[in-house]
């Protein structure tokens, strides 16, 4: 045995020193997503647009998949042809590939056959420096001890509910911020659209609602971040308020009943250290309370804030896909999850005054079209207000890179979640901006805005104004741009009070319906 | 490539689903650490106590050692002895080795030829399901399209870094939780043993000092948790008063200056996400804002908190190891990082009343040592007190297991960190009762007890009788025991002010041997 350890003493250090062997040694600039080492990016990486098979109609596409799928049998195109139905993306996925650039799913494909299995099953833990550590029946237990089942239960936790929790009550947290702000400042641009909204949670949070609106929105946002913001020892005010009562007995009894969702995240943290809790069953318990902190702190009253910042949606049809681009218009993509400031640049575009200003920079005007579920929440607020400098829907999370890559986005937007670490690349590649409204997410070589609610009329206009330079460059560049021509409909808008309204204005219909089977 | 990704799928889905070839499906009962599968561990596991070959005595193993380590061999007796230069432990390891029972050191080295070189280096990411990935010249970046910079420094932040602030925040806010019951309930055990650094403290913090101490106490402890619970975005009160003048115009300069840290940590979390922050020196300059959340709202309060309860620690000699056990008496080991309710055993064990109840129950007395950082805090605060029930120290975390092997420790209490979780399978092999103080920390079929600061008069006692309880059922059941003969001396208690009282009033002098190298 004890060669054995010397040898890998040795090994160890040597890797850890990173003076020969180390995997991270043999890495090159080229492999970092750090655009200042990619200066060459425009001239090194060739572009061919016309080199591509155009995509077959959507509804082809469809038929062929559900044929394949019927046979267990997708092979025909390879992947990831097969497994990609949006004809934008197929063509977009086929520029990016054959140019050579790295993309998503290329890189999944590449990653495949060396996935750990160890990993896999959640049966690996880097916690400490006692590890790595493996899971396996010749070694049952990591050096400190714990089994399979505390392993796998406590990855779960630190790495997937705590961060999870954190980010949405952290999201509810800013939506707050923004609430007490547009109660602050209405020469921020922000505008309280559903005072009724307001007025009904306030009461349930138990507030005094006769006050002035904008008194009332201050009082509200500053009761939500105080409810975020408090010890776990303190009962959850949001919980106590919101959850139902049978919900409420149950998870007391468990004690399940969470207090302040921070204190909550700090306190699930601290369990996941080495050598600290090693019961699974109570990482599993811990969970579910994070759970219901993160639905009341976090999703629900997010919701609500939203909604009455943005006004509550009706149900509306809309149009989605790369298609909306326009070659000869400034066009802005807003990606992420906070249409905050997403939503004032919007009322902004759509004024005379910006449409103007596009047309003296050379467009025929300027549009703002969303992407991923910051898209989404835009398209339900456009149902309400159906503004001109709205521009339509773009794709997911997976498109991204493909949609710049079309060379017609002249800003890129976005505050929090969602935004892939290669977009300097593309960024640098295709002559698009890139921006961050949120020094929660920062990407290299990247400009980020500060998150200042107050100050978000005067933020939008910086970030228009970047998307104006950014559409002149491309044209006095006159770069060469590819708009896959597909759009699609869709219905969007569905909130409880329009689903309601939908229904007759009543839910039983479809309470019936569910009752019925 | 698309026969290799279907393949790929349909290993990934069938190990996922446990059915037939999952690491986890060849794991048994007998691998886990919950005692209720180990029903017959004291039938099945032999233990030897004059099996062993004897240690030779500390300074010839210290010889011994000074030799090899010259020579660059260490190899004589093989690993794990080596690198044990504890006479105790050296024969405690051989006790536990011999009887195949798992530990620590064994453990070590079974997981050390299959260290996986990824993980090691940070190279290997698990945050989503589009994962695992690992990073390597064919593979430069995750699916997620994260580079190795992005990865390592991601995966030092969220697994490290958030965890070991939120913990040590964690700790001081029990720390003045019980500050504050200790002025709310005297009839809780707990004292306010130095006043003097309470008003200090308190005066630098801006409050009124001139109440009474039980009052400001309150105030003192209030302002803490409410800093430790602020916004992130609200400048912390703690670094405000305490960090020096010119770091914190650095901190404010560099963006660097926290707010507060349970609020903080779930910022860096969010940050951690799938998508979200990929810039890693914006990760480094994270972790050196946490860094000094975790300073001033963590540790530096917490030593501040606890010498306040416990009393200013002053130079002096103790003992320490496994010597100090004593078979005839009733032996408690409190374990973790927080001697809050230690602190009140100790003083309730030493009274008349307890030791007699010991005597009652047919041991000559009952003694708590410490053990980890916990027992060396105890060892600072026992210079001050000299009590009868306090019986030294004892290890550090690598000796737990051997510690319990000895079969007269009857009551192994802990609170927070460093307790492995193998624990219960020692405890039911020998005999001793396990409870835990804080409900953070929770084993496998183990005791815990809520944490109620005013209540802490009470819990003490109750631990106190389940230590007789176990104490009578290993006499009862005259177990076979083994205490290594081996005791050492040691100096503890050097606090900022014993320090200066030992140089003669004045840093000046250790000043000087500094400056003058
Ligand atoms: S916490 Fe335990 S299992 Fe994880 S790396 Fe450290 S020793 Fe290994
Ligand atoms: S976050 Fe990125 S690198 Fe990590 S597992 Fe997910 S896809 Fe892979």
């Amino acid at each position: 045995m004890s060669d054995n350890i010397k040898e890998s003493y040795e090994h160890s250090s040597q890797r850890m020193s990173g003076e020969n062997k180390t995997l991270g040694q043999t890495l090159t600039l080229e492999h970092t997503n750090d655009p200042k080492y990619h200066e060459d990016i425009h001239e090194r990486v060739k572009v061919n647009y016309n080199g591509i098979e155009k995509s077959p109609s959507m509804e082809e596409i469809h038929n062929w998949q559900r044929e394949h799928i019927k046979k267990d049998d997708q092979s025909k195109e390879g992947y990831p042809l097969n497994v990609i139905i949006d004809p934008a993306m197929r063509e977009m996925y086929k520029v990016v590939h054959d140019a050579g650039m790295t993309n998503v799913f290329d890189r999944f494909s590449q990653q495949q056959p060396i996935q750990c299995k160890f990993c896999i099953e959640g049966l690996s833990c880097q916690l400490c420096a006692n590890g790595p550590c493996r899971i396996s029946p010749k070694t049952p237990r990591g050096t400190c001890g714990v089994d399979a089942h505390t392993m796998v239960a406590r990855n779960f936790v630190y790495r997937h509910v705590t961060i999870g929790t954190a980010a949405n009550i952290f999201h509810c947290h800013q939506a707050a911020r923004t609430l007490k702000a547009a109660g602050e400042h209405p020469e921020s641009g922000l505008k309280i659209r559903d005072g009724e909204k307001l007025k009904k949670y306030a009461e349930m949070a138990g507030l005094d609602s006769s006050k002035p609106i904008e008194k009332l929105a201050i009082d509200f946002a500053d009761w939500v971040m105080n409810d975020i913001h408090a010890p776990f020892h303190i009962p959850s005010k949001t919980v106590e308020a919101f959850a139902p009562t049978r919900r409420k007995e149950l998870w007391n009894k468990l004690g399940l009943f969470p207090g302040g969702g921070y204190s909550e995240v700090a306190y699930a943290q601290t369990r996941c250290m080495t050598n600290f809790t090693s019961d699974p069953v109570e990482f599993l318990l811990n969970s579910v309370r994070l759970g219901i902190a993160n639905e009341y702190q976090g999703l629900f009253l997010l919701d609500i804030i939203q909604e009455i910042l943005m006004g509550t949606q009706e149900i509306t049809h809309k149009k989605q896909n790369m298609g909306l681009l326009k070659e000869n218009f400034v066009n802005v993509v807003t990606n992420g999850h906070m249409p905050l400031l997403a939503h004032i640049a919007i009322d902004m575009a759509s004024s005379d005054e910006w449409q103007q200003k596009a047309k003296a920079a050379g467009a025929d005007g300027i549009q703002i079209l969303g992407h991923v579920c910051e898209g989404q929440q835009l398209i339900n607020y456009e149902g309400t207000h159906n503004q001109k400098g709205y521009g339509g829907q773009e794709g997911e999370w997976l498109s991204q890179e493909y949609l710049l890559a079309t060379g017609v986005v002249d800003l890129f937007m976005f505050d929090y979640n969602c935004t892939v670490a290669t977009m300097p690349l593309f960024a640098k590649r295709f002559g698009t901006k890139l921006l961050s409204t949120h020094p929660v997410i920062k990407l290299q070589g990247t400009d980020t805005l500060d998150f200042v609610p107050e100050k978000m009329a005067e933020q939008a206009a910086k970030a228009l104004d970047m998307a104006l330079e950014a559409f002149k460059k491309r044209k006095s560049e006159n770069r060469k741009v590819y708009i896959p021509p597909y759009v699609s409909d869709c219905m969007a808008g569905f909130s409880t009070e329009s689903v309601k309204k939908a229904l007759g204005g009543s839910f039983k219909p479809l309470i019936d319906q569910i009752a019925n089977g």
